[in-house]
């Protein structure tokens, strides 16, 4: 159903999308903030949904990439998306239809509809990677087969580079990785120009209007006293999404973060009680891998999500800090995400994880987690 | 005048470049061979004298650029520099009507002779340098006034990037590092296109022309039995380029040398005898300033050459090895390299360096070099 997104929605869809960007997807406040300041000088965004999309509408997806830790001290105006759009069709002589996410995480839920409430663009309600990945050749638009290139990169000032790696989405990711570092970290692209029919065939459906039933959960459960975990897994259960683990609860007690090759890399440990086995979260930009003790609870591309122990409000992993009290969750990804190509490329081995891929759900299956 | 260049001119040529190239410009033999391959597939190449240049024909400059010190590791088979033009052209929608070189050193005074024997385009005699400089901003294009932009890369696999930074040429030089980093060191241009109204005001007249009368007198002075400087002195003398100096001979007895941000960079000590003054020669990529005991004997602009004490042979800061015999001259640059827009875009402040810049011929006024 296409539906229209307005102010009114904001706080749930960020609240949401911080939660499905499982730690990364850069900091939604601040896309927040240009959501609501473009709805304000130009009306409420359409969101298509991907079954009312033509088969021969031309989408260009629209996206921040760069390390998140770089956004909080770097914050866009709202054109760079736009102008990264624009260098695109300019490139591509032809116009784009329709924007849609590239990650339903985040900043990058917001970026598209920046650019559709100022373009006047409907934003299609799917996105390529069904939460957010670091790099981006991950999507799911890639491992079904669609070019990342021609891609733009835009940055504030007008300045653009337009990247053509054919079909090499990989090639793509390590040439677009290298200017947002010399642009300091971060910047605004347009990448993976498709059809409609392609949008149908690739991409996670229905993850705006997740992000934003999500988020309603969280506000839901806080209004109503209701332990948010259980309010949010009762939700996901109808949803693509449909397990949901509390994987363990306690206080972060050691932070170690690096801003390296472009993302925001490290490792944070949280504690139940002195002298219990610690959990250890693995992150790139997105918490990558949840181990307790040696064993492994959850694992890349489940999502693995820090929420505020009190209030259930996500915590990314910019703003992880010592002391916080926390709930570690896992959720299954859908199907699409679990295939063999799919594991191939955002799969642990992707990321340098020893690990197989295991469901969340057959994992918690296998061990009680200590909570 | 216009004229042909054809196999017989490649020796003197490269050799002549070698030495315009001041160090750096990357290897002349490698570009010596695809030329000869080239002329041999598709005949002579035709080499437009800049006057004879109308004012609208469409000019697209052509080179490599990367470290001299990968070129040797990594030999571009002859393609690369054509993908890169046929890349610009097509993001512009517009043919080129002739090529040219960015440098009239090492392999650049090459590569736009390959793309020229390719494609049939003539080649313009001038360049946007006088000698060779290790960035792309760094050339009289941009001091007198012509946007670098927008500009291609291109690899070996049919890969590009188009960067369009305006009006910014360091920008442009920045973000096209960054991207030659990331395909493994080198990679191929085009760059700086342009009317050739704009061609005549702002290049550095005649320089392939040079190029060859330098190696030509290289090679006469040994036919001859005429010490090669003495012959290279009397060639230059009715040129721009009027002054040589000898400034030192001796032995090469350290060099240190690293290839890092994607440049070249370095020193080289060259020794007369032992406990006598050493001569230090900075380089990044291309040498940049000869200091004997504290005293400065030539700096950038002006051209610092380091030749074989025997044969007069350039040997570029690749190829400096420990226990050379070196003959190494200054040689005075053009006066329109020498302005002051000229000195702040690459006079010794540009390289870090703390010189004030003085002409060669006025150093060597003050100090006797020691021989």
């Amino acid at each position: 159903m296409t539906w229209t997104l307005d102010l009114g929605d904001l706080d749930d869809l960020a609240r949401g999308a911080a939660l499905l960007g499982t730690g990364g997807g850069g900091d939604p406040y601040i896309g927040k903030l240009l959501v609501a300041e473009a709805i304000r000088a130009n009306g409420p965004i359409t969101i298509l949904d991907p079954e009312e999309l033509e088969d021969d509408t031309f989408v260009i997806p629209t996206a921040q990439m760069g390390a998140p830790t770089v956004v909080l001290e770097r914050i866009p105006s709202g054109a760079e998306p736009e102008l990264a759009l624009a260098a695109l069709e300019r490139h591509l002589g032809r116009k784009a239809g329709a924007t849609m996410p590239i990650e339903c995480g985040g900043i990058n839920s917001m970026i598209p509809l920046v650019v559709g409430a100022r373009t006047g663009l409907p934003v299609v309600d799917a996105d390529g990677m069904g939460r957010a990945f670091p790099e981006l050749h991950m999507e799911t638009f890639s491992v079904y087969g669609v070019s990342g290139s021609p891609m733009a990169i835009a940055d504030e000032r007008g300045h653009s580079v337009v990247i053509d790696t054919a079909e090499d989405n990989r090639q793509m990711e390590w040439l677009a990785r290298g200017i947002t570092i010399r642009l300091g970290g971060v910047a605004h692209i347009a990448e993976y120009p498709m059809t409609g029919r392609q949008v149908k065939d690739t991409a996670v459906p229905r993850t705006i209007t997740l992000a934003l039933q999500v988020g309603r959960a969280i506000r839901r459960a806080r209004e109503t006293h209701v332990v948010p975990t259980d309010e949010l897994a009762r939700t996901l259960s109808s949803t693509l999404y449909s397990n949901l683990r509390v994987l363990f609860e306690g206080k972060v007690v050691d932070v170690e973060r690096r801003t390296t090759e472009g993302f925001a890399k490290g490792q944070a440990t949280v504690q139940s009680a002195p002298g219990q086995p610690e959990l250890k979260i693995t992150f790139q930009n997105e918490n990558l891998v949840a181990v307790l003790g040696g064993k492994t609870l959850a694992v890349v591309p489940d999502l693995i999500c820090v929420l505020d122990a009190e209030n259930a409000e996500p915590i990314t992993t910019e703003r992880l800090r010592y002391g916080q009290r926390v709930r570690v969750i896992g959720i299954s990804t859908p199907d699409m995400m679990r295939t063999p190509e799919a594991l191939a490329t955002f799969g642990p081995g992707c990321f340098g994880l020893d690990d197989e891929f295991v469901p969340v759900e057959r994992l918690s299956e296998r061990e009680s987690a200590s909570i």
